[in-house]
């Protein structure tokens, strides 16, 4: 179902190479193609393998010859995790992940200058989501999000290492056409010695170093590392539809649209250490804050098996434009350093696992996407300090916005002007993470907060400890809220359709969709609702028609089920013939009469009940084993008026409305969806399972034995 | 440290083969045997694989070629979960299982013969356990303990298919002596041919047939599928200290031993059916127990992928002693028997997975073991029908008790006399087992409890309901209470220590530990208690102390403390000193202080807090997102007096005591165990991690900035 042009090669993109061996070039066609295979990148190719089965191609090139093992980023925020959850991965990840629990502030006595836990909060404000802050080595998160790539695409999709972007060119003659290959890479296959850079080694004392990959590394100096020695294998020219530069602060797709970061670095430089401590600091296992009297800050996360990660500020200040020598950073004067803030207690270790060193920076890119073909993602288009713990989630977060959009309209679901709404939505959430990460970091870096003798009032722990606990709305991923636009139906400002909130009064429309616990109809299973409504670029209408053994609301989703059947409904429309009846807009439904009192075939089919699936009719109601989700109550739905709730493939809540206001669904879907060329389903044309007649089944006189067969020793019967 | 004689090869145990090529005879040494890679012997060599790393070598023979795909076992108890939690392996069987969550069961209508619902229980008894009955295809519950098996013994056990055992021989003169190879097995190398046998075949309609390991075969017919056609590679002699037969009904290990099995087949027939349904029946994903008027009984097992299982009782009856002609049974014959039973639902299928057909027999082998060397377990000593959902469960339970037992007596650590244990608390789960199976198996295939015409108080749904409801106790697997013991320390009817019951009344001695929430102290994460104390082979000392901020709760603490860091405990005693102080008794402390009130340093070390480990100590009270555990409520521990509980390794409670009951602790453990042979850990010898000496630490100045080197663009600072 992909769109292409004639020249699009079938099988695995790379098989139209008409030269192989060095230096000849060699042409392929791709949908697709994503630079660079960190968490971004790995998110983009996992959420476009879902594309994989209606023709969807996809590459993805990384510069490294190999995953990282060590270091980088490793907080994972609740809004992550329920991402996880809905790409059905979060077994693996919380498997190894660990748990944060409670962040303890530490900062000197008043009095004697000595350090002092001075406050204590749950890392995660209990009752936001189901899953709290974890940690994670970023390489084990994109390990699973390949692998997931990898099975969704039946193998088609895994990362090509060793692969360096060269030049990129793009024909503007060509970029209204979606269906043109309007984008020239050329990428070098690069040798063993030129994608492994010298730099990837390790300190004096043999410890591995992060630095070669660290903000203290200016763009020409990181492009240096993979030094072209004339030894890469061949340059390939890859011609694209769509672009994803996931390449890291130092963009190489970035510069090479010629777009600019604004902002700038901060002047303090922070060294960061992995390590299996041997302390007698008792919140080692604690995510804590840490204020020195006179020697900086340490920031502590703890990692999965053993390790801690400490964040640590060091004496050093580079000027705006200035690079620091990297050689004088080491695990050895970090450690130093960090030994000086925590004294008297004492810091050694079992071993050292990484370290690397960063200056805070706060940088912007003026635009996300150029001709709705290339995007930019992740640090690509945002930086700032490690401290929010936001790195990877925000990274991840924009390409699982990007990516369905991408997606449906590169498939022929969609209208190009989908895409436009990716900057829409990022931009400010990116916007705001600088914001945050602008204050934290002065309140980090500087004395301005810092307990000054006798004033009580100015408790820096309390300082800190209040930023981050206002950030944590922010931090933890759940409360961004998406503006109003063809796919946010809001207030009309951008798209034409105005949800009726009132209806879902606690599902705020543009934010995500968050679990309430129902109850399977066929199967008495509790399950979570998102649990249940995966990620599979299908738009899901939840439909809540109340309790259907009244008349009136029985009556009323009869009504729906009418419309949704017949062939001018969002579903008959926008679903082409050839992919299954619900496989772009879903209808998901929760009632809430008494399990035991209605039965599957009290619900119209096949649009309320699709025949044979027995995963699309929920209650809401008691369970046997926990207890009562209450999901009504909870998202503020009345059982009387009912609701339906339009959740996007990415789990935001788009539009609200009621069981009658098909044409409010109509209106919405029409913004950015494309009629199927095919003409769509025709209306209902599924089979309907009736329940016996029972009117025609013959009273049956109940017989005193079974009639059986007996089978004897000598094997006669 | 596996005890064995000087000609033990080390490396891999098949790398002393004299000779390779066919008929040629070569000779290898191993510590267990297993044969059989079922359910039985996967949990067999999943327990012996955490002795791996202590030089115990394991092998496991199965004749067949590959692991089987469709049918057989699939219901998976709590007690059974539970054990996939202490292994570790509980997450990726719960993404891939069945939830069940309700039994329906229906019945005629008094009047008119047709079929109602006539009433519902939960599955599992809620309140029982953390986990649900589930199900998951016996295939994927052998592979995630194989390969759990090959983690733990970095590669080095792993099943051998296409090995069939030919002879079997015991010295009986060395048997007394545990160090000595005391058993020769010799192993068929089966050619392709010969380990793939005709009989694993499709029926007329090309659906994939289990008859051929069906309870429908005799010994002779399943002996004479694996035909020895002269074509096998080698034949292999394996010398080995200990030997598991799990080789099923009519395992070859038994008849070797000439055990018998005591108790027959009934002689109803019964047809198995996996499909992927079309019908309207409406609780197809429930659990039901369908009760026809006239054409006999259904029991509807919903399985992952949209599969389903039905038992369909066939009207066909076998005298004891006689076999049925095979291909008389077939998919097509069991789906018209189903299709009688359901009428007027229908009954079509989108794929039919598998068939099999079974006699309803109950059988128990005469003994569990011979001279502490061979043991039998799982299907091997017990057979029965699957109606009570026991087959996987019983099994895997069998060796679960049994290895842990042989892991200690093999490495050295515990007596011989242990492995009495393993019949003395297996033999009575099997009988009882037989005996709810029999009645079930009378319930569901007589129509003596069948509803007849105006009998209100006959109606057969309550009757089989009942035995059902009543038997859940059993069938979950959480009832089962082993006898007093010199591991069961309940009466000191065989045994000489009698636990202080009263000091944790809601843990029966004997039982299964169970879990409770507690929260970490260095971390505040709520855990689970059973998920901290997984399987490694080791006794756990629950420590509950109490309220450690108080002096008396305190001292008692300090008082068991020091004991344990005496050379006489029974840690130091019977830990070896080349292994670690902990890692054959484990003290895990649970106090009920407020968490904020008390901190790691105010625990004991080494034994209580062991330095650098902040897994061993817990706090029973709120968590900040999971609630309050309230552990010592739970187990019926009072905060004042306080208790230990021993929980064996396999998490059955052994022991309760009082905190000041050390010599109870010395007599329990050395009924069983054996002291170390180099002595022990002489004491307590670790270093400990001491907080601070504040009184040395000068007071500081807290200055308004810090010293910072300033880095200019021209690179110097």
């Amino acid at each position: 179902m992909a769109v292409s042009n004639g020249s699009t090669p079938s099988g695995h993109p790379c098989s139209s190479a008409t030269n192989a061996g060095p230096f000849n070039d060699s042409m392929s066609f791709v949908d697709v193609a994503i630079i660079g295979a960190g968490p971004a990148g790995c998110m983009a190719a996992d959420v476009l393998s879902r594309f994989s089965a209606r023709g969807l191609t996809v590459r993805i090139f990384d510069k490294r010859s190999a995953q990282l093992e060590n270091g980088q980023a490793d907080g994972l925020n609740p809004r992550s995790l329920e991402i996880f959850e809905s790409l059905g991965i979060i077994e693996q990840v919380q498997k190894e992940a660990s748990p944060m629990s409670e962040i303890n502030f530490w900062a000197p006595c008043p009095e004697t200058g000595r350090l002092v836990r001075t406050g204590q909060i749950p890392d995660t404000t209990p009752g936001l989501s189901r899953f709290q802050q974890t940690i994670l080595h970023q390489g084990r998160v994109e390990t699973h999000l390949l692998d997931d790539a990898q099975k969704h695409s039946q193998g088609a999709i895994a990362p090509e290492r060793s692969m360096l972007p060269d030049t990129l060119s793009i024909d503007e003659s060509l970029v209204a056409d979606h269906n043109s290959h309007s984008i020239t890479l050329t990428v070098r296959h690069l040798s063993e010695g030129e994608s492994t850079p010298d730099a990837y080694k390790f300190d004096d004392k043999g410890v591995r170093s992060g630095l070669f990959r660290s903000s203290l590394l200016s763009a020409a100096e990181e492009e240096g590392l993979y030094k072209k020695d004339g030894t890469a294998e061949r340059v390939e020219t890859v011609k694209a539809r769509y672009l994803i530069g996931c390449d890291g602060a130092h963009s190489w797709t970035r510069r090479q649209l010629g777009v600019k970061m604004l902002g700038d670095q901060t002047n303090f430089v922070w060294g960061v250490l992995d390590l299996v401590p041997r302390t007698n600091f008792p919140d080692i296992r604690m995510a804590c804050a840490i204020q020195s009297a006179n020697f900086g800050s340490i920031m502590v996360i703890p990692q999965p098996r053993d390790l801690v990660r400490l964040y640590i500020q060091l004496p050093i200040r580079v000027e705006p434009g200035a690079y620091l020598d990297k050689s004088r950073i080491t695990s050895e004067t970090i450690l130093a350093t960090a030994r000086k803030i925590l004294h008297p207690y004492t810091l050694d270790y079992e071993s050292i696992d990484w370290f690397t060193g960063y200056h805070v920076g706060q940088r912007l890119t003026e635009s996300f996407a150029q001709y709705n073909r290339v995007f930019l993602a992740g640090d690509a288009c945002h930086t700032h300090s490690p401290k929010a713990g936001q790195g990877m989630n925000t990274s991840m977060q924009d390409t699982w916005n990007l990516c369905w959009k991408l997606g449906l309209v590169a498939t022929g679901l969609a209208k190009p002007e989908l895409l436009e709404t990716y900057s829409l939505e990022r931009q400010p959430v990116a916007a705001a993470l600088l914001s945050l990460d602008c204050k934290l970091a002065r309140s980090w870096s500087s004395k301005r907060h810092q307990l000054q003798k006798g004033r009580e009032e100015d408790r820096n722990a309390e300082k800190l400890g209040e930023i981050i606990a206002k950030g944590k709305a922010f931090t933890l991923g759940i409360s961004i809220n998406y503006a109003d636009s063809i796919i946010v139906g809001k207030d009309g400002s951008r798209g034409a359709v105005t949800s009726k909130q009132y209806l879902a009064s606690k599902l705020p429309v543009g934010e995500r969709f968050y679990s309430a616990q129902v109850v399977n109809q066929a199967s008495a299973t509790a399950d979570q609702l998102t649990t249940r409504i995966p990620f599979t670029g299908a738009f899901r209408l939840l439909v809540f028609p109340g309790d259907i053994t009244k008349p009136a609301a029985k009556e009323r989703l009869q009504k729906l089920a009418d419309y949704l059947d017949s062939p001018e409904s969002v579903v008959s429309k926008y679903t082409p013939g050839d992919l299954p009846r619900w496989a772009v807009i879903d209808p998901v439904t929760v009632h809430c009469a008494e399990r035991t009192a209605v039965g599957l075939y009290d619900f119209p089919q096949p649009s309320i009940f699709h025949p044979h699936n027995y995963k699309r009719i929920y209650c809401d109601g008691p369970s046997h084993h926990r207890g009562d989700g209450k999901a009504y109550e909870t998202y503020g739905i009345s059982k009387e008026e009912g609701a339906i709730v339009v959740v996007r493939p990415d789990q935001y809540t788009g539009l609200i409305v009621g069981l009658e206001d098909t044409d409010m669904l109509d209106a919405y879907f029409a913004q950015f969806m494309l009629p199927a060329k095919d003409g769509g389903h025709p209306g209902a044309k599924v089979a309907e399972v009736l329940p016996p007649d029972w009117s025609k089944v013959v009273p049956l006189e109940i017989t005193g034995s079974f009639a059986v067969e007996e089978v004897r020793v000598n094997g006669t019967s």
